[in-house]
């Protein structure tokens, strides 16, 4: 259901993993965001990446969020599985479970206990590769894994045709232009943006779309934004940027440190009733009433009709 | 001759300082590059910034670049001068050179040897800004100076009518536009990001502008991503994206080191004939001859007809 | 075996993880290794750290190598066993896997996927330790996990009995000493130090002992500097830390990037015939044969006599 | 008076520069401060380090900061000034004024500004030190200047018999015994340590002394410790280093930002009555009077008789 032969186009929603408050996955939530997805013209289901707190889980919950997930989806949308790992073996036994599962392509960032040099990190990806039974994204979060790939290293990686495109997280646009720019040649190879703050620019330049982590609450929002950018509607581009930049102010603010973002996300969509329990995984934890009460307020303060934002 | 009511829009390019090959100032590539600029038809020019290796010339080249571009440009564009110090003090006895000389605006990055937190940062601003001569415009570098503006500290620093705008090298997409968002009610506040390689986006997006290094080689290839941007030219955007990336990905990453953009650059307009030295001060140093013919032949690869990038 | 009321003193070897040219455990090697390092009077074994690789093997390898070091141990030495993993239930599962083979202490660094905040991290171990079946060493390694442990929260960890102690593989020994004097009430409290570069120090300085890679090799050399610190013999501290520092600065940085420390280290080890292959888990990738000739001449170059350190 | 043909031993303090509430020189203050110091038997004065707020004092600062320590030293001791800078020409005119005031040596980081490779790190000091007046030491202070000094950097330029010593500020201690044992052929080269907070150990390890700031509070504390070190009395050490740890973790951390040791020791200086006012440069300020009260608490709580830690 993904193409070789083209790039995947349009909103590819990061999906957080719902909860409950003894950590196992809710189903009858993910039900719900599935369904608020599909709803909401996403292009396609990502699931297990940073937003879907893969790491913090644990390996059956993952094997579980993957398995509900393509049996909510049915095919209706490509779903693709971040089996990012520190083992090698780790990676390809979650890319199991998600090929038996139906999955369409897999998602990996480098491994992130060590931090290697790019020779290094090619051999692993022209190791991992062949072992894996889906095609594969290459994921660039250098936050979280400490390396980031040379453009040169996507360049050797994009020439095989089972690495079908590049996510990346590092909110660097120099970075992302030098890597697109470097790619070029490959018209099928996937430029994918995760910050949803530059989503709409990096579309206008070239860019196929985004892994936008707000499309959790508002997919209209995000799906909005990408095609007035590829339709080159720049009144309202600019118009959807302003709604993009006052939810990241707001609700990815509110708490004091690097888990912001995803309380702050969970919290949403617990306020707007699309997940149950806003419960985060160790080592982070969901937030306590007075930060709940400013997520209400940031969400109020939103162009929201009818659950949706106004656009 | 800078507004305090509108923000300044175009292409300030941030200039080199022509060195001959004794570091002393060489003037007549001064007067060289200033005629090519102007009729590049930028829209200032930006002296003794990062590109201008402020930091790295004596304080008397430092005053007479100062005093040599006063004298060339005779009032034509609005000329800014960088007065980043680690010392208050010094930073305002450069700034009254720049008054003296007849600068429009000075341009001040963090004191870069002490790392500070924000509240430090905004109290120190506060005390430099009435000791200044002349309106200023906040850079921010944090590869340089480790300390990076929060968008609050520059919307309380926006506040005040003698601030006129933020300069932005982070490269930073996200961060970029939470500024611009956060700082949005204020009309007047000229919003400038640094790399080139994201003006065009950045544009798109509502920036007023860049200060691109490469337009010290083709003024009028920025100047035209500028005003395609404005004019919200999305095929020519692209088009152009592709130069400006070609460029950035050959002639600026010659070198091995960090150095890389500046020596590339400086080696360039050498070969160019815009500049005769390409020396670099220490602790930099310009290429030897097998790099210099790299950039030459990098420059053999632009679509560069009668001295100009054909656009 | 290991007591509550006092700490554990000497060298606790941090174990390579011998592996066959397929990445399987190669146990006889693990035999040979586990006798080596008896003889060699080291004061435990520190199974699955950073040396171990844990995060780079498959879990069953994890297990595997629990059980084999703990059957071959036979009880004869402290086995301490390294849980460190960014899901909570999962440092928990390897932590009941090392305790019904027989482990005596746990290990674990935070959380290396997400940074924390110091309150988030607090939480976290808060959750972790009653959960845990065996008591806990806390693990400090910021180039790793990216997060450090305050002094403050050491100590709010140190208040309980179950928490045995901290390992700092930081480097930095201002940092050390400032959490030693900060627990310092807690007399049952080991502070071990990673780095063997400063191990002699730390040691004269209050320090209880460290987990020294090079003591893979030369066990007695190591366990000489513990007992020379130990001792206060000046002389021979001084003596033992040049062998020491040739180790380090020779047979650990033949490679260009990160990985020097443990390709040089296996690939010593294989040379020595203390293990037979040097295979080192994806991301890294032992050691070719020109820089296993450099092992080879580094080791030609130490005191050895015996197959043993002449100290 | 400093020897070429051995290192220099003990305590050379790196002295704050006292500021009146109007920022210039307070002589009155200095002139108490070098007495205390020269009272304290240190071996040598070290100003316009980064305790002596070099960077963000004025030139004109800086020089008469040179010619009155000079004047009140009387060469009663070697006098050693800090002349980085991020202008090779810079440098040199600082190193000119305090030849010409009869200082003995010059130390310099590196330039802070742009970062620099280890080749161009090595051709700028290989510039800069023929064309200083006096011999030099090298001050290896990543932290601020955003580079360090790799070991064969550091043996290389010790080969020039102009460059007498190296000082390191990095507080890791794996880098400075990696130091130290590449440099050990040059006897007289000194290696001389930062925090002092490692002090203690890194002399017992061969070390020739410390450039501890809390001498400026404590001379004969830091000494002691010198001289307990040296003379390896290790009950004396961790007598005197817990001490020194209670100043590190008091006086040292009442503020929240990277300013609280200089703030901290300016304070605690002016409450002892050895400095007037503890006015702290731009961009740094001084403590207010709540965190004044807590370091006098902290000073209490010393065991200080008649003005001297009593050891």
């Amino acid at each position: 259901m993904i193409s070789k032969n083209e790039p995947i186009r349009g909103i590819v929603p990061p999906l957080v993993t719902p909860l409950k408050s003894d950590g196992t996955l809710d189903v009858a939530s993910l039900e719900n965001l599935v369904e608020h997805l599909i709803a909401g013209r996403v292009s396609g289901l990502f699931i297990l990446g940073t937003t879907g707190e893969e790491q913090s889980l644990p390996v059956k919950t993952r094997q579980e969020m993957i398995r509900e997930t393509a049996r909510i989806n049915r095919g209706r949308l490509p779903l693709l599985v971040c089996v990012t790992d520190t083992s090698i073996a780790e990676s390809c036994n979650l890319g199991r479970v998600a090929a038996d599962a139906g999955a369409d392509a897999l998602v990996a960032a480098p491994p992130y206990y060590f931090a290697t040099g790019q020779p290094e990190l090619l051999q692993y990806y022209q190791e991992l590769i062949p072992q894996l039974p889906l095609p594969l994204f290459l994921y660039n979060m250098p936050s979280h894994v400490k390396v980031s790939f040379s453009a040169d290293t996507v360049l050797k990686l994009a020439e095989d045709e089972r690495v079908l495109g590049f996510k990346d997280s590092s909110g660097n646009a120099v970075y992302f232009q030098s890597v697109m720019h470097t790619v070029r040649a490959y018209e099928r190879f996937s430029m994918l943006v995760g910050p949803e703050e530059m989503m709409g620019e990096s579309v206008l330049l070239g860019a196929h779309g985004g892994v936008s982590g707000g499309a959790n609450m508002f997919p209209e929002l995000y799906v909005g934004m990408y095609e007035a950018a590829r339709d080159r509607d720049i009144d309202r581009v600019q118009k959807l940027q302003r709604v993009i930049m006052q939810i990241s102010t707001s609700i990815y603010t509110v708490g004091r440190h690097g888990s912001s973002y995803l309380k702050g996300l969970k919290c949403a969509l617990s306020v707007l009733g699309i997940i149950k329990d806003d419960f985060v995984s160790p080592p982070f934890y969901k937030f306590l009433e007075p930060e709940r009460e400013k997520i209400r307020r940031a969400l109020d303060a939103l162009p929201i009709v009818g659950g949706k934002i106004a656009i």
